[in-house]
């Protein structure tokens, strides 16, 4: 596995691939990876050449009084489990290379972004939206993995790179979690231990909800409401939204009916941690 | 040459041309093409294989009250003149093709566009660097040919390619003249014959100018008000703007000093003509 750290060293191995006629994925991330960010790289395995991984956090996608400067970082670890797991290239970009001085250019997707993590974070997922297009346009991959945790942003970027003709397909794969349910995610490690212990709650919430469903409940206010009691029952938990959305086009559903999405956002003292489930009725 | 309608076409057309390790330049137009298209047709040969010609009336680029209605269109014309000229494919996509329904992704590039045409034509830029980059990620060109009548375009293509790492290399070629200096356009069709003598006055005013600041001028205000009494000695003639500006940032200089662009849009009767000259003043 090599790193490699700027931008015209990874066009010139890409172009290399390319000719030698190899199959390219990526897979994003912001770095201090888990088994969530592994499963993405076991996926691109199975079906490309190339795996190549990028590790960048992306100033961009954070907004003003979020967690950019303490984004846990770890290139060392983040190394040593890329090459465990096969991934044969890591992306390391700097800031100046990516944000050069001047920059102007941004991608907006006018549609799915507006409702969920896009009502808190209305410069989050342009953010995204343009470094993955960024990622895309250097890496060239045929395929691209992203994490249903980050649901909202993985149907954004499928979105994106149709709208655009970016001619990558984009991969959305399930959440991997702890095994007491816990999406994995880098921010887990912010998490006290009592917080810890109450972030369970999300999941066991989730589950609660599709057994409602399962159960014949096809009001949504009374399934959120559910899903609400259950994580205000803890202590250092404080609700963002709970919320029942068409999992086509991610807007509100007041009725359950066909593939719908129960999207949580909610914080345990001051760290943030989403979830969802896609919950299907026919 | 071959006529192309339709994006999956060619993708595979270019895939194709990619695997013979062919380069290939674009030559984006809006058709009904004139003498200024076929010089960007004359230098993309020059540099590369296979000269793709994009022919697409873009929607998004047009102000609600602008000319998208009415835009000339001739495409068995066109075939001829870019056949004659050596073009090899024209990509001739259908506006269903380009933006489907629930089409909802945008590129904006927040430098460079706010200023001249970008003040009353605020949605104009958005437009074309969204359709540049689809027509980009479709053709995936080495070069981009575009003509410097629409310099403020041509300099806001250039930095979204950059900006987003596209990895196309952005040409902007000189303008291409009438006898009596009118700068070619696909509109000045629109002009009645008092119109089109009256246009002429552009360029007899940029030449003007370019002359009173050889002979010492270096006061941006006195040499705008002398192309503004130029202009408006023309009966058909309505002032949009005269600006003149630094030639890197677009912005509005009021000392004439290093490179600087001269830039005008004038309506005559109902059409809107823009031109334009790059000064250097040492």
């Amino acid at each position: 596995m090599k790193t490699i750290e700027n931008i015209s060293r990874m066009s010139t191995f890409v172009k290399m691939m390319k000719k030698e006629g190899k199959s390219i994925s990526l897979v994003p991330t912001m770095g201090y990876l888990h088994e969530g960010h592994l499963s993405l790289v076991k996926a691109a395995k199975k079906h490309t050449d190339v795996v190549i991984m990028s590790i960048f956090i992306n100033p961009i996608q954070f907004g003003p009084k979020e967690d950019f400067e303490k984004y846990p970082r770890d290139l060392k670890r983040d190394e040593e489990m890329a090459r465990e797991a096969g991934v044969d290239v890591i992306f390391y970009p700097s800031l100046k290379d990516m944000y050069p001085e001047g920059y102007a250019t941004y991608v907006t997707v006018e549609k799915l972004t507006g409702n969920l993590c896009g009502e808190s974070r209305p410069e989050h997922f342009r953010g995204v939206a343009t470094v993955v297009t960024k990622l895309f346009n250097i890496v060239k991959p045929e395929v691209a993995y992203f994490g249903q945790k980050d649901m909202q942003q993985a149907m954004m970027v499928k979105k994106m790179a149709s709208d655009l003709n970016m001619g990558v397909e984009v991969k959305m794969m399930p959440v991997v979690r702890e095994k007491d349910g816990l999406a994995m995610s880098s921010r887990n490690i912010y998490l006290s231990d009592a917080e810890r212990r109450d972030a369970a709650v999300l999941y066991q919430s989730l589950k609660n909800a599709e057994m409602l469903v399962k159960n014949g409940e096809r009001d949504a206010r009374k399934v959120t409401k559910a899903v609400e009691d259950m994580i205000k029952s803890k202590q250092s938990a404080r609700i963002e939204y709970v919320k029942l959305v068409d999992a086509g086009e991610l807007s509100d559903v007041k009725m359950i009916t066909g593939e719908i999405a129960l999207a949580v956002a909610v914080f345990f003292g001051e760290t943030r941690l989403i979830d969802n489930t896609t919950i299907m009725v026919k």
